[in-house]
């Protein structure tokens, strides 16, 4: 742990990035894309935060409005590192009670940045969660978007685990649309054909 | 594998983003830090892209100067991709043939993608490489900052896997410091730490 000058502003950054490193420990519900049929492992969510930072850069001109690119960045970069310590709470799973863990991890683990970048950083993470912005539209989209294909190429994958049928996948992947219509569009060529195979429950 | 279109340029940057997902395959030599001295698995090349992304953000006002904060995250969000194919060049192992093998991956990962993104990402890429932009410098610099940290917490981690020297680490590290002297004189601190504690062979 570097600790030259205690509680510098540097020092606070660093400790805060050390401790971002447990976000490779939080595992999600679904698994890697499986080329060749054998089970892959399950996906983790700094992986994920990832893939998602790159899939905002490659479709940014699918978003239904103009948006400010280098903040749905930022976003996508910090909104799962509550997980930390509130765990990956899965899109078909139980809710609880999600939002008073998060509230709480929120404020120890951004707590550990310059007050600055905290009240930034809370900033990002809240704009998110409630879905508002256009950037917060956008990046839900992208947050949204993989599973359904990740599932597709795994014999069902999260939607066969937990028994999902094609109305609860409508109502958790349809956000995307307020995001990006093109978007949802090929989402939803994915549902019919994931329900076509039957690796999707009907509705 | 979503195939509406074929050939659409939406469906050529679905399919590049599908096989992005195989970057989470590719193992570096530093493994994650370990607080409670159980050895950790290895670190792989997308959950480490989004630690070094989420870097820059936390760690921009260090940078010597002003960089362009957007163009530093694009570069380091694709700059691993060709390890999809070449795989990862330890940073104290034979370099070998890495750029003979990088330049051909990198025709054929950022190929996927339509013309106008294929050549965006492919000059990212080089840049990052090249060190010349201060963007570019600026991204090497936070790409390099980690493992003397992870290498403290681990027991000598990869520096002892390599038989390192501080005269090794010094060579590999010192790049940093025309990115950021403020993070080159925090590392060359982490360095002392590890010459002192015998984690690093000594000059």
């Amino acid at each position: 742990m570097p600790d030259p000058e205690p509680n510098s502003r540097l020092d606070r950054q660093l400790r805060f990035l050390i401790e971002a490193d447990r976000l490779k420990e939080v595992l999600r519900r679904t698994r890697l894309i499986e080329p060749h049929g054998v089970e892959s492992r399950f996906e983790n969510s700094a992986e994920h935060s990832w893939h998602i930072a790159l899939m905002a850069v490659v479709l940014a001109e699918h978003s239904n409005e103009r948006v400010d690119l280098p903040r749905v960045l930022k976003m996508l970069l910090v909104h799962d590192l509550v997980e930390i310590d509130a765990g990956d709470t899965p899109a078909f799973g139980e809710q609880g009670d999600k939002s008073d863990r998060e509230t709480l991890a929120a404020d120890r683990i951004f707590g550990l940045l310059p007050e600055d970048q905290r009240d930034e950083f809370v900033a990002l993470w809240r704009e998110f969660e409630a879905r508002e912005t256009e950037e917060a539209k956008f990046a839900n989209a992208v947050d949204r978007l993989l599973p359904p294909f990740q599932n597709l190429a795994n014999a069902g994958g999260s939607w066969r685990d937990f028994s999902v049928t094609r109305a609860r996948a409508d109502a958790r992947l349809s956000p995307i649309g307020d995001g990006s219509e093109v978007l949802w569009e090929a989402v939803s060529r994915a549902l019919d054909e994931g329900e076509a195979r039957g690796l999707l429950g009907s509705r």
